[in-house]
Parts: structure tokens; C-alpha cells; sequence
């Protein structure tokens, strides 16, 4: 037997979890959107409780927070409450690429797997559609407008924009790992083929619109962010909105059946919605405000993830997600595995596809305890924001029952209310039966969020503020940020919380420093904002918003067999 | 009550036509795909008949092609036949560009309208994926092998492709009009960010991997034909496919679903088979053969659709589709109007959107008198192919009946089977009950498709006789010309049909000579082969693969209204 054999007619699934034939849209047999209309319909209905998962400090060797999420998930159905996870969608890019998809794995993946990690109902090519829409439109409108001169608005009717062709900062998006596509030049040789300016492709995770989509209330509030979105700066200096360009509208449209969260099960029939899938540095890494609001009334517990860190997903979670949409994580799962705590130790250069140390596969305690901080930093960084932590260790066959005991009592000391062992990858939601009856206990305690900041402090104290709570002495401000910082004040949107954009793979904004960063600080080079999206993007170090495929790409082993099956994805 | 609201669920439209719930993959209510191993599990029944509609010369006024496609297999359903039409998908370029959609209207539309106009179920965004896949595997190969230069075999363990930068034919693609994108440098400044070089982006009707979702016979012939796709030379020479880059299993599975047929309904619930939509000049311009493979055995009639005049669609319908599949249409029926046969004349310069003379609107049998040539010689075409041939006159309000009786015994004496006049957009499958009873008669004549070249046949005889079918005194090669066609020989690849890449808007190559031109020369610039396809494209004059927008786009006037319904789309 397959694991696809448990599966269960997407109509079941919405029945066991409440959701009525009326509000399904079903795409196939095992996936179906849910209208957004059942928010409204279950408004009176008592919240679950949302539990939110984050990790430590990533490492190339994975610590299985996907996993945990679903298992999680399959846990608290195990223990007899009815769960949920809402999890992003899963881009192209990386499925071809070198990380594969994002569907979990083991007795916790989402089901079919094939149909999660390609294009599942094209949300994220209508947000391609939707965003290259305005970039064709921009460029169109610099060209007719510089085409017609001064007859531009006496033959058209039209307002001229006045497009500053050198300050265009929306790129365009595609859903591929594409280095080649990260700076171009567009209209070559102008003429009728458009006017020649530099320009690039992000991966369409990247793109406002994705943020957008993850934290948009509703359609119209969707329509009102894209109307905001900045997409230039005239040659006075002053911003071209997409309402400006008259393009907001049919963007809009192109999403229209984007903003439906998707239904799928996991191998053990538990419900997950999919929805979005921001990226955690440029952008705030969690799925969508809407899958929550469709879950929530739904669930005993909803089970969500957070991208990265709980230096990034979580405190974007907090500083973005709850303060726009008063979503209320109950308790924290922080996920870590003792390998990866061993490889945060920083001694030991460890880099994907290569052969892992055996000091980290073998048991080490005092390797572990080194590591160990990086956990530490991460439980407190938690509670900073009002909540119970609880640790779920992601067991590994070698790992050994002193340090598992000695990562219990550790975290235990750190503050976190319960530190349990996770086998969700071998065994489904049994593994995680201890850990679901913690997240029980956790959610059971009043708890309220602390926030670092508020909307109305100063753009430069936010700023400060948030350097320090990653460990630097300061955040020193280049002279482009500071008039960033001016410009946004000038905007009036200043009151926006921040988005950190810096590494993951440290607490810091370096990634050679591992563990717990002490003594450095934070250069920010530059400010940004996405104004639909709602944050101010505040750069720490050169992010990269279009990835390549390296020399042994996925894309080589993915083809179908003579049955007409996907083999080679994974 | 709208028209929406005679819509019948999918599922009665399949039971309508015979399509079992169990190949039904359903895409919300109103729209399913539909697994193509129907065909297998049909193989023995009877095959319905195909009518295959075109035109005359397309005019800026519009012939209502695709409204008396959809109109007629609603008369023929009026008239207690079993019909089944199979109609291309509209490209999203030109929704937001000029044009508008391509979902018929009136009482001969295709609904819900939105969603065959936006994004239906995905394959258009799947091809884009598809092809850009593999141009971001190109683009990565070449970087790869030039950043480790010799090393490149020993590092990785595959072989050198040596990819010519300078001859890399497979641009990219995007779903938009975006004249910026037809000439564009990527890698700009080289490095880690790629290896600089020109390449272009093509709409994604263009690609060739449209043509090749059209022409499939199944998903093993779609695997293989990718593989046979030419993505580039190397610096041998020699040709570099998908299969060579080990990327066309990849492409496969991201066109997996796309593979399967759509199924939607017309106003009269109709059942409507959409199903890929590449272009009738670079590409052949017919909907798929699998869509026929599917309609044929649950229909009495399979009425569909070729793009352009008949020297384009059709004569493609015949050279490429029919001698690659064997799909065999019993008749064609030729739509033409008062008007666009007056505008045929050549006589007014006719432009899109700007007023139209009043000589073409009132009745005036002289001037028709003229242009009729047009229609004469798009039926002799037809009937050259062995079809009988039935004029449908897409009649308008100011349609004189002297101009109508005129039309009819014209039609006749060039050797029409029947002409009628079609009311279909005002009355639905009524205003085709005549042209349908025609169809029917026509149908029950034996008739025998007239190829006019033979594969065998050397290809620059086969480009000479296609020259003279349109009326050429010869077909002028050109040095390059003469070099492609020793290529493709020297490639074993000149048994392939010919794929005529010239403008729709004139039956000769020059889109300034109107009507039946004669005493002309056709210069071919180049040939280029679209081996997955299995064509050749001959180029006589510029083709327009990347369109741009106006100054005043459809996308300014689409929003969604209050209650978040979708407004402005046509």
C-alpha cells in the first residue's frame, strides 16, 4: 500500500473539519479551495487556538520544521482534538532546484505530494500574471509617453506619469531559479520595441503581491494594497502607485481565485490549508492571514509555520502578521534536531551535499551544550513575546538518549514550558502524542503578546531596537538608509512595522557568525517600503530574491515513467 | 436573469456528452479536465464528424469566427444532433491588451467567460513554466561549464555541451504583451549573475511547446517530442535539444495536467472542449488533437476552429494537424461578413478602433461585388483540399437582402456546397438551424482531403508550390534561405510539412495587397524547424511573436465592482 491509498476524497476531508459542500471549489479529487465567504459564515463561531512553529538557527542539514508542523498536526488529531495546519504553498524554483518541495515527509507529508510541489491551483503563477501585468504596463506607459512627448496626453486623454526610467523599482517576477534573469536590460535598441533601461526578475515568492496575498483581510482590502503598491518614482521624485497606472484593478482580478485558500490532507487525513508563501527576509514568511481566519473557527488548534528562525518567521509573525491582522498565536513550538544544535556550535564548516562530520552524527554532549546556546537564544527570543515555548526535538537515529536528556533539562532552564522528543517523520501524529499533549497544556495558560515596539515610535528607535534584540551593540545607519528613513517620514509611513531583511543563517545580519552572536553590529545599507504589503523592508546585508540552479539541478532526475507517473520529485 | 444563470453543473455537461464522472477532474463548478484516457476507453465507438470553420481574410472589423464556431455546434444541437465544440484558449496578452477575450459572445458564448479568459485551469501558465524551465537550465549549463572551464566534466560528471551563446534559438516566454521584453540582455555584467548575452521573450501562444500540447497524441508522445525540442547550437554546430540537457522530463511533468482537455459549456449548455491555443503563423493554429480524440467518439458532430483565413488555420489544419494525427474533417465552413468582404475590397484603409466609412456599412452590392473575390478564392482553397465547402454569411444589421442574395449565388457559382446567413450571436443555436441542416448534408458526402506536397517531396518544391497556392508567380529564397533548407536536409528533418510564417491580413505575404492578389513574388527570409512540433517554419516577412500594449489597454478598464465581481472583461 501507498501512502496515496489512505487518501480520503477532498469532500471528506472539508466534512470532517466542518467546511460545507457550498464553500468548496474543488480542483481534482484531492485538493479543493475553500470560498472565502466561510469567514463571514463562521464569524460567531468560537477561535481555536493557533499554535505557532519556528526553529533555531537554520543549518544545511534541516531541522524538519515542515515535518513538525504536519505532524503536529496528526498529533493533536491523535490525542482526540480536532487540528489543523495552514502551511505556504511550495515554489517552483526549489523544486527544480537543489531543495526539492516542501510537503513534509514520512507519516507527516502533505498529500499528493506531486500536486503540492508543482503548481497545485496556480496561485503563484497568478501572482507572476498579476505582477508582470504591471510591469508591462509601466514599461508600455514610459514608452508611449515618451513615443508621443508632448501630444501624449492631447492623443490619449491621459495624465502623463512621467516615469523616471532610472527609479522603476518593481522587477519583474518568475517562478524559476534563474540567475541569468537578475539583471537585464529591457527594450534593447528602443525604438518600437520599448525604451532600454536596466531591469531584473525576482522569484515570484519575492514579490509584493505574495506578501500581499498572505496578509490581505479580504478581496477588497487585496484590491486597496495592490492601489498602493509603489512601482516608481516620477522624474519630480514623487511615487506612481499601481492605482496611478489605472493596472491595480486587473491585478486584482488575475487573484481573484488566488485569495481561496487550498484544502489538502496530510498522510493521516488531517486538514491543512495552503496558502502563500512569502519569503522571511524581504518579505514576512508566514501563510496566509486568510487561512487562518477560514481555519481558526474550524479547529480546536490550528498548527502554522514560520519561515526561518524565530529571529525571522516568528518575530515577522508577531511584528507583522498580528499587528495587521490581530491573529493571536497561543504557544510557540520551537523545533530544533541535537545535529543541528551541534552544527550551530560553529565549529565545523558544514555545507549542503557534502559528508557530515562524524563528530556531529555521533553522540557528543559537549558539543552539544556549545550549540546548545543558539537554542537558548532562541526560547527567550520566543517569551519576549509573550509566549510559552515548547521544544520539540526532532529525534534522529543516532541520536543518544544523554543528549536528548540533557537537551530536556537545558531547555527546561531556559524557560521553555516543556522540551519533548518529535518522531512524526517515522511514526505520523503518534511520534508527536507527548508533544501535542504539552502544546494542550501551553495553550491552556493566558498568554498575551509583547510587542517590541510600537507603530508610533521613531523609524531610526524601531531600528535600534530591533538590532539590539538580535544581540548587536547597535545598527549603524549608511548615509542612503538615513535618507531612506527621511524619505518614508516624508510618505507618512513611518508607522509601518519593520521587515528585517538579513540572513537567516545567524542571529546576527552575518552568517559566518554562528551560535549566539555577542559583540558586533548591524550595517543597514538601505530602507524600502511595501506599502501593500503593509512593512517597511529594512536591509542587513545583501539578500537574493532570484536564486540559480547549480550543477546537479533536481530538474535531471524529475521526468514520468512508462505508466505516465512523476518519478524524481521530492 | 443572466446568462450565467442557465449554466449547468459540469457534471451534466459531461453526462450530457458521455463523460463518465470517473474521467471528470473537476475545476469548481463549471469547468473540468478531462482524463484523457477516455480516448483509450473509447477507441471502439464511432467517431462523430469534425467541421472545421475559418474564414475569409481577417479585416479589422471582425469575421465572428469563434461565434459561429460556438454558434453552429449549438445548431447543430438545435437540430437534435449530439455537437461538441473544440475551441483554442485565449492568450492572457491580449485580454488586457486590445482585443479582448475569445469566449464568442451573444447567444454563442462560452461561459463563465472569466474563467476562459483568465487563467481556466493553468496550461497556458504550465507551458510558461515549462519553457522557461528550460531556458533557466540553458542559461545555468552555459554559466556552469564557462565558470569551471576544463574542470567542468571532472567536477560535475557530465559532459560538456559547449552551448554557442550566439546561437541560442529558444527565447523565453511570458503570457503577456510586453514590447520591453522582445529584445533584452540577460546576465548583465556576468559573473556569478550568468553569462551576458541577447535573447528576447516571446508571448507564450509562440512557444513551441504549445504547438506541441496541440499536436500530442498522449503523454509518451508529449515526452518524446520535448525531447526532440532544438534549444540551441554548439560551438560545433551540431544541434543541442531538451533531451540533451537531460530537461525534458522536467518540462513533461509540468505539463502533466495541461495534457488533459477543458470542459466548459456554451449559453445553450453546449459542451465546449478548450484545449491549447498556438499561434496560425509561426505555429499551426488549431486547437488539439487530443481534444478531437476525445469529442469524436461522444459526438455526432465536432465543429472546431482554425485560426486565421483559410491560407492560414485551415491550410494548416490540413498539412500539419491531419498528416500528423489522420483527423479527418468531412466539410469546412467558411465564415465571412457583408462588411469585412466590402473592407477586403481594398479600397478603405480600415484601422482598429477608429471610425468605420459609411460606403462599408450601407448597402452597396457594387463594392461587395469586389471583395467577394476573397471569399471566391478562400472556397477554392478549401475545395482544394477536398472539402465541401459551406459560406456562412455572420450576418449584420445592415446587411442589405439584395447584398445577402448577391453573396448566396456568388458563393454557389465559385463551387460552395451551400451558403447561409448565421444569426448566431443574437439567437444562439436558432440563427444556426439552416447552416447546421447544411453541415449535416455535407457531412454525408463523400469527400477525400488533397494534400498538396507529399512529405517525400524536397522542401524547396514544397515551399515553391505553397508560394504559387497563394497566388505567387514564385517564392524568392534568400541566401540564408537556401543555407536553412541544406541544414534541415542535412538534419533528415526535410520530410517535415511545411509551417507557412506570413501575415494573416493579405492571402499573399504583403499585408498591404488586399483581396485576391496576383502577379507577386513571395520572399522567404529564413527557415527555422520546430522539431518537437514536427514543422517547419518557412519565414515570408516579420511574424510578431511578442505584441505590445496601446495607450489604451483593456487592463485600465477590469476591476472588481462591490460585491467582488469581476467588471470590464470582454
Amino acid at each position: 500500500m501507498t501512502k496515496s491509498d489512505q487518501l480520503l476524497a477532498i469532500e471528506q476531508i472539508a466534512q470532517k473539519c466542518g467546511i460545507d459542500n457550498e464553500y468548496l471549489i474543488p480542483h481534482g479529487k484531492y485538493v479543493a479551495k475553500v470560498d472565502l465567504s466561510i469567514i463571514e459564515a463562521n464569524k460567531h463561531k468560537p477561535a481555536g487556538k493557533l499554535v505557532l512553529v519556528t526553529a533555531i538557527t537554520p543549518t544545511p542539514l534541516g531541522e524538519g520544521k515542515t515535518v513538525n508542523t504536519i505532524g503536529l498536526s496528526e498529533g493533536l488529531n491523535y490525542i482526540g482534538k480536532k487540528a489543523i495546519a495552514c502551511i505556504r504553498q511550495p515554489s517552483l524554483g526549489p523544486v527544480f532546484g537543489v531543495k526539492g518541495g516542501a510537503a513534509g515527509g514520512g507519516l507527516a507529508e502533505v498529500l499528493p505530494m506531486e500536486t503540492l510541489n508543482l503548481h497545485l491551483t496556480g496561485d503563484i503563477h497568478a501572482i507572476t500574471a498579476a505582477h508582470d501585468l504591471a510591469s508591462a504596463a509601466l514599461d508600455s506607459r514610459l514608452y508611449h509617453e515618451e513615443r508621443l512627448g508632448e501630444d501624449f496626453t492631447a492623443q490619449t486623454g491621459l495624465k502623463r506619469l512621467n516615469i523616471d526610467k532610472n527609479r522603476i523599482i518593481w522587477k519583474r517576477v518568475m517562478d524559476h531559479n534563474d540567475r541569468a534573469l537578475r539583471h537585464i536590460t529591457v527594450g534593447v535598441g528602443g525604438g518600437l520595441n520599448g525604451v532600454e533601461r536596466s531591469d531584473g526578475f525576482e522569484i515570484t515568492a519575492a514579490s509584493e503581491l505574495m506578501a500581499i496575498l498572505a496578509l490581505a483581510n479580504d478581496l477588497h482590502d487585496m484590491r486597496k494594497r495592490i492601489g498602493r503598491v509603489i512601482l516608481a518614482y516620477n522624474t519630480d521624485g514623487n511615487i506612481i502607485t499601481a492605482e496611478d497606472l489605472e493596472v491595480a484593478g486587473a491585478m486584482t482580478v488575475l487573484l481573484k481565485n488566488a485569495i481561496n485558500p487550498n484544502l489538502m490532507q496530510t498522510v493521516e487525513n488531517t486538514p491543512v490549508l495552503i496558502h502563500a508563501g512569502p519569503f522571511a527576509n524581504i518579505a514576512h514568511g508566514n501563510s496566509s492571514v486568510i487561512a487562518d481566519r477560514v481555519a481558526l473557527p474550524l479547529a480546536d488548534y490550528v498548527v502554522t509555520e514560520a519561515g526561518f528562525g524565530s529571529d525571522m518567521g516568528m518575530e515577522k509573525f508577531f511584528n507583522i502578521k498580528y499587528r495587521q491582522s490581530g491573529i493571536t498565536p497561543s504557544c510557540v513550538v520551537l523545533v530544533a534536531t541535537v545535529r543541528s544544535l551541534k552544527s550551530n556550535s560553529g565549529k565545523y564548516n558544514i555545507k549542503p551535499g557534502q559528508p557530515i562530520p562524524k563528530e556531529i552524527s555521533e553522540s557528543n554532549v559537549e558539543l552539544l551544550k556549545i550549540g546548545a546556546a543558539n537554542l537558548g537564544w532562541h526560547i527567550q527570543n520566543a517569551k519576549s513575546y509573550g509566549m510559552p515555548v515548547i521544544v520539540a526535538i526532532n529525534r534522529f537515529p543516532h541520536d543518544s538518549d544523554e543528549e536528548l536528556a540533557f537537551l530536556q533539562q537545558y531547555a527546561l532552564q531556559q524557560g521553555a514550558f516543556a522540551c519533548e522528543v518529535s518522531e512524526v517523520f517515522m511514526k505520523g501524529g503518534l511520534g508527536a502524542q507527548a508533544l501535542s499533549q504539552h502544546v494542550v497544556k501551553a495553550c491552556e495558560q493566558a498568554s498575551q503578546v509583547k510587542l517590541p515596539y510600537q507603530d508610533q515610535d521613531k523609524l531610526a528607535d524601531k531600528i535600534q531596537l530591533m538590532a539590539k534584540k538580535y544581540g548587536a551593540n547597535k545598527a549603524n545607519l549608511s548615509a542612503q538608509a538615513q535618507k531612506d528613513i527621511a524619505d518614508i517620514e516624508q510618505l507618512k509611513l513611518d508607522h509601518l512595522p519593520l521587515c528585517m531583511a538579513k540572513t537567516p543563517m545567524s542571529i546576527s545580519a552575518d552568517p559566518n557568525l554562528k551560535n549566539v552572536p555577542t559583540n558586533f553590529d548591524i550595517d543597514i545599507s538601505h530602507l524600502a517600503v511595501s506599502a501593500g504589503a503593509g512593512f517597511i523592508r529594512v536591509y542587513a546585508g545583501n539578500i537574493m530574491t532570484m536564486p540559480g540552479l547549480g550543477t546537479n539541478p533536481s530538474y535531471r532526475h524529475i521526468d514520468i515513467d512508462d505508466n505516465g507517473n512523476i518519478v524524481g520529485l521530492s
